[in-house]
């Protein structure tokens, strides 16, 4: 991914978009035998995260796939683990879209300890495409949706 | 689950079972901050020896669909745990149907330590039910997969 | 499991224990490619309302080992599912203590769709047992939970 | 990640080191309500292929906290989805070290569907850090282990 150009393309979509910041416990099935959170458990905390942001801007994933004919799925992703966490913390995992276009969104995650500013734990960028759910290759975003996201 | 019946059921569908042992080797992902693997990992292994199970006797999930229109759905599941697994441990997962009849296959497992008649750290039974792939009801077995299982 | 048993216990131990429900939402992740929840993501979601009724009467994880030096393991389920739980369901995720002795402690969940009075999805009881943190055998409950636990 | 150094630094260190190419069916508790393979699995998966790359290259989780007093985690990952795995499939998951310098080990891994030059599904790197087992910093890697894996 080269996300100079990202940067770049956001001025194309417009203004700043949303951020979500998702609260998820630390429980035992997330972490091994190191003593902290095992490393795919982020994925899936980033995951609940994009699937929230995406409720509250609109869109679960029965509408995307009932009314929209779209899947989103992951095709790229990149993240640097800074802090280990541990059972009983509480994260706040951060998603906002940093680039929109045609069948690709961009979101930007942020993992921090306890509190919305605390301890940076993970940062992530994750591309998600954009799939007909008819035909299966991938698609351009929904007009109504990139529209809507990009305000 | 009443056993007492599945046990005097077996007899009406006749002879022994075939048993499959599957061997797993604990990763991290399977274990938890307390050291050991995680209870809900036990279930993942059961599943995947019953899925070996399946294909051992000639039918995978695909056929399953596809050829006979019919899904198998876990229904009830019984398990004592009786010593931990480690990271690293080879275990031994053992499948064997011990009852056949109608829409229900119930399932015995032994998961073993190291070999398969190493230290017994789960013993398990778990109940499986027939559905129709179309309908979505539950459905007899059909009549070439209950003779070709209960031989 | 012998549950008569646990019946006759719990008026030894005395009156109805709190009982907590716990919301969780069903992600992708919690889904499996035949369409619904996946079998082990259940006993993920009953040790999560397990660990939060643990937090709500005054003792984490983190307490349980530092202060008590307890560990609280699985060592039984039984379950029964009744009825498929899919994508974006909201779970209502009970957990009460049916029976509490010695080292023992049963605890009773039913999962609910969508209200505390929703659809019965599945019923299941989970033992867990009380380990010493330091020798790692069985270990009697600390009065002091005990107590706190039964009121 | 900066690979074009990754790149260089290789020749520093020598010889081409040795892949080891792990074959991982894919089962129900791998899979999402999509149908496909769910993004954390792949995590998942070329994790076990690093974990039985160290077996197969001399040490296995136990040695390196028990004999060399070292834990490897994961501190950086980058990944493309190229292709979407599905129920069934047997992945060839490859794992080779591609950088190995200090307290830091970067993986090269590539999945493929079916066979060793089969369909690519998954190109990825993972940056592991040696860490002190004891003092919990970063800690360069032990001599013996360095000098193995880079013949």
């Amino acid at each position: 991914m080269n996300f100079d150009r990202a940067t770049v393309l956001i001025g194309v979509v417009g203004t700043k978009m949303r951020e979500l910041v998702w609260p998820i416990r630390v429980y035992l099935e997330d972490t091994d035998a190191q003593g902290v959170v095992y490393n795919a458990s982020y994925f899936r905390f980033m995951e609940r995260a994009r699937t929230e942001w995406l409720r509250a801007n609109g869109a679960d994933h029965d509408d995307l796939r009932d009314r929209f004919r779209i899947l989103l799925v992951l095709s790229a992703v990149e993240a640097k683990f800074l802090a280990p966490a541990r059972l009983g913390d509480m994260l706040h995992v951060g998603a906002r879209v940093s680039m929109l276009r045609g069948a690709r969104v961009v979101f930007a995650h942020e993992i921090r300890r306890n509190a919305e500013d605390g301890e940076l734990v993970c940062r992530a960028t994750a591309e998600v495409a954009c799939m007909d759910a008819d035909r299966g290759g991938p698609r351009r975003l929904p007009e109504e949706l990139l529209s809507g996201w990009s305000q």
